[in-house]
């Protein structure tokens, strides 16, 4: 809560620099004091354990995301820019979680403050990191979990193994490279050609593609910035998509062991492979090559990594381009990176175990192991995917039945629980689609 | 084939009876011929050994569907009542499979003739015992594969395992079972007060209840006939959605371990929470109590046992009952039954396995087994089932894909794979629709 009020209060620079009423001063102030006092009362009484159970780990995850939520929604509430509690807490819940799906229609998110609209994007940033500190730190170092095995999994070699025995260090290994790459991304927007890209607009939209969150500040989303700004977007969208342990092996000079990482190779095809059926299905829809190839790379880039941004309303594509993108939005991004969904290393060990099963099936007499980085997969491993996938499944099919009492049509329900259970941002249909809002839906 | 050509001259009857025209005597003929002299041919030499591997029974199985849908659908073709072969196969493969997704639209199959009328709901009644023939004849003894497994599962005490060693045996007596509740229902149809249930509409309705197919041949479906039908009808399908060895522990008196079966009380549960849910979201739409209540049950009964008969357009429904009926397609009935789907036992199996795996998350050292009728499950058993589970999804996924290249909205797409896949029959939307047809989908 401590770190929350802190982070939070980064918010009041942009009320200064922006010269903002009184009340979006306030609206960031009393959530903060709250924070520091509840914290601090919190604190006075030291734990007499430190170590960690499952259980107390999962407890604290499951609290930390509420309560992130809970004080992150008050500024929109206080300053009245949104002011139905449900609604706020949806945008900050949508924001930590970097899902990026919004209440706000576009000429709403344009009208925030600039404070707001900070804050807004920065829940991202503070959320794909959260993502890597929840898979990493709240797992007890005496209990593999399923997080570390996906990670085991998809990074052979010693990297892996070796940083999560001294957990503050990779920690603060992932942290900087997270922070370099954004730090990158920052500079190619702002010093680039685009003119409207200024300073802000370029923090906004880096915040949000490095989180792979996916909030947009104008109505026509990415759509509103210059070709190179749409490349450059498009291009960190992917790669804030890649497990971070691979930058860490560029880091130290293992650029080879990177690029044979089967998990990145698998994301690489399916991007490329997408990319290529979508600009085969909408050649006729736009002007140019150029302009077809960098609608397909750009909405297969924010799907895959579960950004969710947008430079046209996919909504009117043919049906054969939306059902690639529903089933990207289902993959996900890399093991280990910012982007949600199931994972693309989660597929690829589901696909590879499924097929030596149905071999096993026909030739009983016949041993069969899955393989993946050209090593063996622990036959419990694949048990916990699997598991993982039904569970999935049932969380699925069990929001989409929730929300259809709201009585809008099926594809709307089954998009917008998908793409919130991936933390994409828009699904398909008017009304969740790119160029609408969750707004729509009951509190 | 021999056997094929046997059962495909019982159709010749009803050209007798109905005095046809030359060319449907020949439509029949023809591909009899056929049959018995290709099966003859095959026939002449003997195989050295009769012991099968798993892989062989596989072979026999697949071919055996082709074969029967080949040379089933040619006296659509000869009689060129349904000319076009890509039309008359899907036709033929959705009577065997017990699908009974059509591509005629309800004017066309009202114009059939009385003796394609036959062969086409007859298909179901032979495809519907060919499920048990090949859940039960094509596993070699030696080995156990899922299906033996499942019915193991959901069948404590001996019978299954007892019949298991008496195959021939076994399949004598599900046969009969199911011989016997088709002759009860076609009794209670025919002898019934309804008018329009003459002794060939009681017959061709009850071949396609028994085998959960849902061929019609009347454009307004069951809803042309009485109420007092529509209950028998979905009464009936509900009962041959149940486990047949179910009947035969009812059989041999053993009535109370029958009823304790735990697979049948969660598909008695759904089927109960599904009517009730479904009766409070359309309770507006009809007339009074009694109509609410048996549209509910009809197509509850008709979609959980994947017959696939209607007597509404439930497209016209909420969302939420949609969303039910959905549901209901995929679980299907109970193993070891004539319907489709993914059987309520593997549902049952995965959610419960699911729930133990996600406790044993949370409490590490706590050991959870899964237990089904009071049994532990095998964690053999557990790991095929969702093996299946994910083949299931990723055969969904394709076949989505596959048909969205026609251009048809999502949810034509989503629900027309969905229907097929577990052989139900109508899906959602205008085309696939229970008012629609296939017919709209390219060759």
């Amino acid at each position: 809560m401590i770190l929350t009020a802190f982070l939070m209060s980064l918010s009041l620079i942009f009320c200064i620099i922006y010269q903002e009423k009184l009340i979006n001063y306030l609206s960031f102030i009393i959530p903060i004091a709250l924070l520091l006092l509840i914290g601090y009362l919190f604190n006075i009484r030291k734990a007499k354990s430190k170590r960690l159970l499952a259980r107390e780990g999962l407890v604290i995850a499951g609290t930390t995301w509420l309560i992130i939520a809970f004080f992150g929604c008050m500024p929109f509430m206080i300053s009245k820019e949104i002011p139905n509690f449900f609604d706020a807490f949806f945008e900050m819940v949508s924001g930590f979680t970097t899902t990026g799906a919004s209440i706000l229609t576009g000429e709403e998110m344009e009208a925030l403050s600039h404070s707001l609209k900070f804050w807004r994007s920065f829940s991202h940033w503070i959320g794909g990191m959260g993502v890597l500190v929840f898979i990493l730190a709240i797992i007890p170092e005496s209990k593999e979990g399923s997080a570390v095995h996906i990670l085991r999994a998809e990074s052979p070699g010693p990297q892996v193994g070796r940083l999560v025995s001294k957990m503050q260090a990779t920690s603060r290994i992932l942290y900087l490279i997270y922070l370099v790459l954004t730090i990158i991304q920052f500079l190619f927007l702002w010093i680039g050609p685009d003119n409207k890209m200024n300073w802000f607009n370029s923090l906004i939209y880096t915040l949000g593609t490095a989180g792979t969150g996916g909030f947009s500040i104008h109505a026509a989303g990415v759509g509103y910035f210059s070709i190179y700004s749409q490349y450059v977007i498009a291009i960190f969208m992917i790669i804030f998509g890649i497990n971070f342990s691979l930058f860490y092996l560029v880091l130290i000079g293992n650029v080879k062991e990177a690029f044979k990482n089967e998990e990145l190779r698998w994301y690489l095809t399916i991007v490329t492979i997408s990319v290529l059926i979508i600009c085969f299905t909408i050649y006729n829809i736009y002007d140019n090559v150029e302009e077809t190839f960098r609608h397909s790379l750009f909405q297969v880039a924010t799907i895959i990594s579960t950004s969710g941004y947008s430079t046209v309303d996919f909504e009117q594509w043919p049906t054969i381009a939306k059902c690639v993108l529903l089933l990207l939005m289902i993959s996900g991004g890399c093991a280990g990176s910012t982007a949600g969904g199931i994972k693309v290393a989660r597929i690829g060990l589901l696909t590879k175990s499924s097929i030596s099963k149905v071999k096993n099936t026909v030739n009983p007499r016949q041993v069969t192991t899955t393989t993946f980085d050209g090593k063996a997969v622990n036959e419990n491993m694949i048990d916990n995917i699997q598991t993982y996938f039904v569970v999935y499944c049932m969380v699925f099919v069990v929001c989409t039945f929730l929300i259809s009492v709201d009585g809008f049509d099926l594809i709307t329900n089954i998009t917008s629980s998908l793409t919130c259970l991936n933390n994409v941002g828009p699904g398909l249909g008017n009304i969740v689609g790119p160029a609408g809002s969750f707004g729509d839906f009951s509190n």
